[in-house]
This record gives C-alpha cells, sequence and structure tokens, in this order.
C-alpha cells in the first residue's frame, strides 16, 4: 500500500496499545440469558442488541472483535441483517473487525466473494480464507490489501483435532530424513511470500495466518519461521487454549491476537444472582472482566516465556 | 438412512433420466441483457427474475441446479435474499439444488454452517464442502444426511490451475517410488470411507466429491479408485473444460454431474438479433438450447470412451 497503512498496521498497534486479546462474537441465541432473549421479538434481535453491548462494554480492552458468520448463517435472512448490523457497529466505534468466514474459491468466484465481504453491507476489516483449492482462492483478495488495506487471515494449522487429517500430512518433496515438511508448511511458505511482498510498516504482512498449537516445539518453531505472518489464535478458553500456549505463537506480547469467543460471552452465567434476573449490560459488564483477567493472564504468560527463553 | 433415499440416490435417478448435465446459477447482474436488467428496481430483483426463467425452461433437460452463494453474497442482504427465493423456487418445482457454499468449519461453527444450509431459508438438498481443516469440517454434517437425506461435495481434486499448490502436493506415507499419493488422494480416501458407511441404493455415498480432471490417466485413475464417490464435475464451457474430459469421470453417463454456468447464461449473446431487444425468457430459450447441446455433446463423448475402453 504506497499510501496510508495496511489495516493489519493498525490491528498491530491495536494489540499493542490494548493487549492481544479478540472478542469472538459468536453468537449463539441460547448464550444470553433466557429472560432477556425472551424479551425480543427475534432472536437476531436479542443476539444484535447483546453484541452492541458487548461492543460498549469491552472495545476499550480487545484488540479487535471477531464475528463468525455461520452463527448467523444459521438464522437466516433476519441472522444476516444482524450480522451486517454487529459489524457496522463495530466499524463506526473505531474498533476492527475480522469477518470469519473462512471462504474458499476462486477467479470470478473469489472476485465476487471479496466484493460480499470488503463493501456493501457485510464489509469487514479482515477475512479468513481457505486455502484448500491453492493461491487462485487467495490472490483474488490481494487487490483490496492494496486499494483499501484489506487484511485476510489464511488457515495453515489450527488446534482441532482434525487437523492431523491434511494439514498435519508429511509431504515428500525436498524433505530430508531429519526434517517433517508438512502440508501447513506448505501453505506458510506460500503466505510469507505474499507477506515479503506487501509488508507493512508494522514489519507484517497484510495478509497473515489462521495458527492455533499447543505443542511448545513446534509452535516456537512456527513463530520463527513464519516471522512476517501476523498470527490469528483461536481457541483461548472454552476451546481448552491457555495462555501460555497463546504466549509462544506472539512475540513480545503482539505479532497475533488471541480469540475467545463462548467463555466471554457465557461469562455471565458464573455471576452472582438468579439467572432470571440477569440484564444484558450486567452480562456484558461480566464479560469485560472476562476480558480483562483474559488479557492479564496473557501478559503473564508471555513474560513467563520471555524469562523462559533469556534468562538473566 | 433407513427408510427412504438419500439425495444422492435422487441425483444418480435425475441424471439417469434427463442426462448428467448441472446448470449453475452463478448469475452476475451483467449476465443478463441490458436492457432486461434496467427494468428491474434492483439487480438482484433481476436476477432472481432470471433464474426463475432459467429454471422453467430448462429443469426438464438437466439433473440438477447449482447455485454460486458468492454472487448473490457480492449482492448484500438483497442478493441474500434473491438467494433464498432462487433455491426455494427450484425446490418448489420439483429440481434439486446443490448450494455452492465450500464452506468448511469444525465442531459448533459447523453445526450452525449445516442448519444454515440444509433448513430454513437457505435450505438446499447439497452442499459442497471445503476439507482443509480435516474431517471434523465434515461429519457434523452428515447426521443430516441420516435424518433428512441431504448430501454434499467435498473438494477433493480440482481443475483450477492453483491445484497444484496444496491438493497436488505428493504426500510422504505409504508411497512407494512408483506410486505417486498425494494430499487429494488423503481426502479422497477419508471420503470413501464415509461412503462405504453411508451408501445408497444407487451404489454410491451419501456424500461425494468435487472432482476436475483434464488429464486422461489421472480421472480414469480417480472414477476407479473412488467408484463409491459420486462427482460434482466443475469447468465445462466457459472455463474450457471439454465434454471429453467429464466423460473420464462418469461411469456409464451417471456417477457425476457436469456443472456448466456462464456458457448457460450468456447463451443469448450468440442468438440473432439486437441485444436490446432481447427478453429474459428468449434468453431462457437459449439457455435451454444450450443445455440440449452439451447433454448431447457428453452422450456422444460417453459413447466415445466406452468404444475405447471395450473395442470391438
Amino acid at each position: 500500500m504506497l499510501a496510508g497503512m495496511y489495516n493489519m498496521d493498525r490491528l498491530y498497534e491495536a494489540a499493542g496499545q490494548r493487549g492481544p486479546l479478540c472478542i469472538g462474537l459468536d453468537t449463539a441465541p441460547d448464550y444470553l440469558p433466557p429472560a432477556e432473549r425472551r424479551r425480543f421479538p427475534s432472536d437476531a434481535e436479542a443476539v444484535l442488541a447483546f453484541n452492541r453491548e458487548i461492543v460498549c462494554a469491552a472495545a476499550d480492552v480487545a484488540a479487535c472483535f471477531k464475528v463468525q458468520i455461520a452463527y448467523y448463517e444459521a438464522m437466516g435472512r433476519a441472522g444476516l441483517d444482524c450480522y451486517a448490523k454487529t459489524l457496522s457497529f463495530i466499524r463506526r466505534r473505531g474498533s476492527l473487525v475480522i469477518a470469519d468466514i473462512k471462504r474458499g474459491d476462486i477467479a470470478d468466484t473469489a472476485a465476487q466473494y471479496a466484493r460480499a465481504h470488503f463493501e456493501g453491507d457485510f464489509e469487514a476489516d479482515f477475512v479468513t480464507l481457505s486455502p484448500y483449492m491453492g493461491m487462485d482462492s487467495v490472490e483474488p483478495w490481494l487487490s483490496w490489501a492494496d486499494s483499501r488495506g484489506k487484511g485476510a487471515f489464511v488457515l495453515m494449522r489450527t488446534s482441532n483435532g482434525g487437523m492431523r487429517d491434511f494439514e498435519y500430512l508429511e509431504l515428500k518433496e525436498g524433505s530430508a530424513p531429519a526434517e517433517r515438511r508438512r502440508l501447513y508448511h506448505a501453505v506458510g511458505d506460500r503466505l510469507a511470500g505474499l507477506a515479503l511482498r506487501r509488508r507493512g510498516k508494522s514489519g507484517y504482512g497484510a495478509f497473515g495466518a489462521v495458527v492455533g498449537c499447543t505443542e511448545r516445539e513446534e509452535a516456537a518453531e512456527i513463530r520463527k519461521t513464519y516471522g512476517s505472518l501476523f498470527f490469528l489464535i483461536p481457541g483461548y478458553g472454552a476451546q481448552g487454549g491457555a495462555a501460555e500456549d497463546a504466549a509462544l505463537l506472539l512475540r513480545d506480547g503482539n505479532g497475533g491476537v488471541v480469540n475467545a469467543s463462548r467463555s466471554i460471552l457465557k461469562a455471565w452465567t458464573a455471576a452472582p444472582g438468579p439467572p432470571k434476573e440477569m440484564k444484558l449490560n450486567r452480562a456484558a459488564g461480566a464479560a469485560r472482566e472476562t476480558v480483562l483477567a483474559m488479557g492479564e493472564a496473557i501478559r503473564r504468560a508471555v513474560s513467563r516465556a520471555a524469562a523462559e527463553d533469556y534468562p538473566a
């Protein structure tokens, strides 16, 4: 980008100022306090109201938001209306938003998807992409980085069990016996190539990668090998990942954002008092407290990781 | 499925009766005759009207329809309204429809996507899925095959140039020097495993694969190796694929559906007379003629392939 900044640079700044936590708005209607959910004429409207409360309560203590579109698609047209309004509410209030859409298609179809998610009703600052079909499913999105600073996180090495089915398969090409080269390395190498050509002032590429990892050595290897890639790190909280795991994929507490969703959205269930008296704004307050606690846990984990790497 | 049929069985029957052509409604607004497009208050309404004309004109000579959601997402909320109405129009008229959504996400998110596309506003008979994250991005969809016969086509070996980036990479595991085992084989093997457990009376599994291929030997190998998988074969027509290539992935002219989109939607541009006098119903008539011609070309190619394999 010749003038201005990539969104990835803005995200780097936000993570530096407010910590690397990303709030995931995977807002299933049954994550809401039941009495509050029933106050609304539709689930989609209830979810929108809760999302707005959380954005108001916690935007100042999180790097960004991530909205998982599946939860909105599941509510049909009304859900996508809620999705559009959630994105625009986040962006109008000055926060960055990642559309977690994991789209992956080629040529004209990819260009249509890019239009869908980088302008108009569903405009986001970043998207997530799936690389299975090849780099011609990623490259059509790049012109939006050049023209409007838009960013993407491409699936690379995820933390789900099924990751071993394909991402983790060892490749034949150029692998010495001592070196395990896996599918995700091939993806990462191609993304690093893109990052070199579109590197912002943060030092990170305009497009990054989705990386979740719980093995210490592997996480350290990934962070070291792909120094130009900013990571979207899923799985903190309800999915079982811990601050320690996330810290290994960060660099000085930045270089990635760490997503947590359900544990934030459902933080209210651990608050005192009967659930039927729980209001949306109090639920959002509980979400804020959880975000703060998670941010603090990540900061401590980053300090510990640094101390281990560089003993006094 | 204990009672009833899988949608894949219904698709097999439809392909047997009406030929294996799948009409792709990747309907960009600029594929419409310009004067007709301008008659409508919005592009989304114009596209819906054209889709309906094509369904009425050609449903009786095609196996099914495929709707590429990217073209509708690109029109925002109005586009998804058009998408929903297109799907329900096709299904109410008794044809099968594949939602070309290439979703790929895990666990709860996959379950949300399945709800989104197998019931409610966006209900389809089949979806397309991306396997990058592993089989836990495919398996949550299977309960819908059991309960309602729904089907899916999982990306396996596509025909775009970027296919070589990842799908085509050679794997280390268990490969003798003479045997090239590629990523797409690993995906295909897992899908064949699923097909064995959910095989309908057609002999094909409830879930199939997206396979496009222009190399004769490789296509023959894929058809032979994955005998239980029904294929969605993209790329006939505008994308350069020919009837000969598609025939190699069929078995006795069935066992797959062959998709063509733009060449059908834009068939009217080759019709006589000035474009500004082209009406939607005449454009749909031209689409029907193209579908018939393509179907005939595939039938001839299937006969030729059979003659080559079994010389008299």
